[in-house]
């Protein structure tokens, strides 16, 4: 653990167990205490509750518009794909996953029991499949959309549900069903299809590392961990507190793989035809959950700002009910003025108790909370809280002055929270000599990955043994070290 | 048809046929002018193209925020709904659709000869059913976070996807998947149910005049036509140029029907358990076909500004390529100067012929086109065209002008689309004295629909055999009559 929580025997936490004592329950706890998701009554499914999918929403619109100044176009296609298109795909990729949801039926009906049942009557003639992935249905589109070298680049980008049979499933983490923008590019060149590739993993490094305070490290993945059919995944793998990894995005070179088996060819400006070359590129839900054990404490969420249900909450302070009306008027005024500054503020209006309406913002990680009462107008000063420094990063400050330098607090926050992950990430990463060094880390349980030169793993039996013992993996081929080093580590 | 297009000799239009020759072929053919969507290789369903998909965009974007200022907060539940949900509705609700996408397996393996089929080891133990809309899952979710009076109401929205087996499948109207959201609130009393009902008929009326530019007529539905398991169905229906009306958006008053079925109680203040009181509210892609019914004409689509993928289109008019840069310069400048100013706007830059380019954006409706060539250029008057008027929405201005002027030229077409609109809708409703008058205007195949007294129809034999003869059906007991007329007509 890389920062244990402090625990004495006059604190207590408002999340149990702590990071240090179950890191996993730790996880789900603040899941539930930021009232984010539950499972669903679904198997391996769940329900984005209001708090968490505000979550997902901020990061949408944030993340379309930075795909849209890439010149990606949104569109929707089909959430069934026929049998056939899987089985296209079978022929030519062993690693094709096939645990995903079957339709074989399109009536349910009673039968001679009485009970509702599949109709036997409405088999399908062909069974389809809930999309986990779109490429070969989007594939399918291409063929018919691009006829001629002005018809490229094509970028088409959905924000869609799909769905893979997990059989561990995790909340946000791994789930059956999930929500993820699905990126689908064809070119004419394969050098443009790479640089496509590249261009878009930095455009997921800028959005992980800008506003969900995610840093991460940019790399490839070695040849076991690629994309079925892609020549090269590109990842940017982030590193939570317990010193797991989190793959937090992934673009794909997918080469000529998908334009050969969807036939997708262009009519070139020297009169030919010519086959296309494609991409994808993703990001997930999952990547709240990343959000949650990058920033997460002991007493539950910490929001970055940019990516925060709610930037401030304002709660007012009430011991005497005849100050109500007052109070909350008082606080409403604030409210707008935030609001007029482009600042997403709630207001606590509950009749909960003051300790109850405060604890609630700190678990579910409001960036800056503001206490407001009797005492505090009647003085003109205002006590408002960063929840990132807890008691640390109080201040008293006026109405006007708390309007005026909310903007700066906030950017503040981003940024320290960007700073303490990379602290934290530089510090995750250690370099290792031998395969008996990666070895020794994992058997003693270390926390973290390590880096070593690639040519040490590959083809190596020992390197495939420590693998199995320990369930490490390798997460990239960091671009900073131009292939020659790898990172392994256990991951999420 | 209520404005027949005019053709002369000497005019052709872009859309064959038009709408007075054949109108369900004259709308396909405007979808696909128009590039916004097109039949999927999956049965029923359709591919929402980049065009089409940002219509979708628009109304997501301008409708989330009047549900937020309603306070209904956005979630995501389960795509799959387990069939001993769907037993539970049908035991108590006798017409509830049993169409619907049935999972059965979650792997696809090779069978005996090598080929991909559902794995029977895979057989689910209870199949599950691709939503056809989440009233018992949600409930489900709702039983589970109400307990208190505190917890109510409880406003839920999801944008999501759905799925129904429709057996006679039409672009955006009915498809067997389609997008869109469902409202669903949970109150403590039966008022409170009832008004949020009617509330949420009229923030969709707003939402489909003022954003839509689609007239509406509000009102309850008849018992036979009310969602199964509701006390009261309100909607609005619009009145497509064909005559035809649709059902554009609606409102459902659920009474305790599904809070009985999901157990959705609450400890009230009184210290007794109680039943709560449900509604639900959903607007789909369907509208999109709305839309183009409504503002189409025979030259292709006519988008209102306010839900325009773009809402001007400059067109560099390029008659000499040594020119090109140039124009095209000039033509970015102004595109940044309609950016700073908030108009979405699309600089076409292909090296289509100019009048190519001309009518792509005729077909396409958008709203406002501006032509720039080296000859306005030179003498600093640019022409820009309505879309909506034809060769009557012409003008000449400097680049300076148009940039001053544009949001006022926006309006005032969302406004006469509108206006247009309502005109259309106030000629197609007639009143009728008697069930006679009914029959012999749709032997007639007159145009439209009749509003006659309500109580004429009720227990009537008469009136079901018109329905039979003429696929008629009654759209709504409209708020302006307090429920003493109704109207019939044919429907989409």
């Amino acid at each position: 653990m890389a920062e244990p929580a402090k625990k004495t025997k006059n604190s207590r936490t408002a999340i149990t167990p702590t990071r240090e004592d179950n890191f996993p329950e730790w996880y789900q706890q603040v899941i539930k205490a930021a009232d984010m998701a539950e499972n669903a009554p679904v198997r391996g499914c769940m329900i984005i509750k209001p708090y968490g999918f505000a979550v997902w929403e901020n990061i949408q619109k944030h993340f379309d518009k930075m795909i849209k100044l890439e010149e990606v176009r949104n569109a929707y296609f089909p959430l069934l794909i026929p049998m056939s298109y899987i089985a296209k795909e079978a022929d030519h990729i062993d690693g094709f996953a096939k645990e995903c949801a079957v339709v074989t039926h399109h009536r349910l009906a009673k039968n001679e029991e009485g009970a509702l049942a599949p109709d036997p009557a409405s088999v399908l003639t062909e069974p389809m499949i809930i999309r986990p992935t779109s490429e070969t249905i989007i594939g399918e589109a291409m063929h018919n959309w691009v006829q001629s070298y002005r018809d490229l680049p094509l970028k088409l980008n959905q924000w869609c549900n799909v769905m893979r049979w997990e059989m561990r499933p995790r909340i946000f983490l791994r789930t059956a069903e999930f929500l993820w923008q699905e990126g689908h590019n064809a070119f004419a060149t394969a050098e443009e299809a790479d640089a496509d590739a590249r261009r878009m993993l930095e455009v997921y490094a800028d959005f992980l590392e800008n506003y969900m305070a995610i840093p991460v490290i940019k790399g490839a993945k070695t040849p076991d961990e690629r994309f079925p059919g892609a020549i090269e995944t590109y990842t940017v793998e982030a590193f939570m507190q317990d010193g797991k990894a989190l793959q937090s995005a992934t673009s794909h070179n997918l080469g000529q793989t998908f334009a050969k088996s969807s036939d997708i060819k262009y009519l070139d400006k020297d009169g030919t035809q010519k086959l296309a070359w494609t991409t994808s590129w993703g990001m997930s839900t999952r990547t709240i959950g990343g959000l949650i054990m990058t920033h997460g404490d002991d007493d539950g969420m910490v929001m970055p700002p940019r990516v925060a249900p709610h930037q401030v909450v304002i709660l007012p302070i009430i011991h005497d009910e005849a100050d109500r009306g007052k109070i909350i008027e008082y606080c409403e005024n604030i409210r707008k003025e935030l609001i007029a500054k482009d600042i997403s503020v709630e207001l606590d209006r509950s009749d909960l108790r003051n300790s109850d309406k405060m604890w609630n913002s700190i678990k579910k990680g409001v960036p800056v909370r503001l206490e407001v009462g009797a005492r505090e107008i009647a003085g003109g000063q205002l006590t408002y809280t960063r929840r990132d420094l807890g008691k640390d990063g109080k201040a008293k400050v006026s109405a006007e002055e708390f309007i005026n330098k909310i903007g700066a607090v906030l950017d503040d926050m981003q940024k320290d929270l960007l700073a303490k992950g990379r602290e934290r990430l530089n510090g995750m990463v250690q370099d290792a000599a031998s395969l008996k060094d990666v070895r020794d880390f994992f058997a003693a349980e270390k926390i973290g990955g390590l880096r070593l030169d690639y040519d040490l793993i590959k083809d190596s039996e020992e390197f495939e043994a420590i693998k199995k013992d320990f369930a490490v993996t390798t997460r990239c081929l960091p671009y900073e070290d131009e292939g020659r080093k790898v990172i392994v580590s256990k991951a999420y």
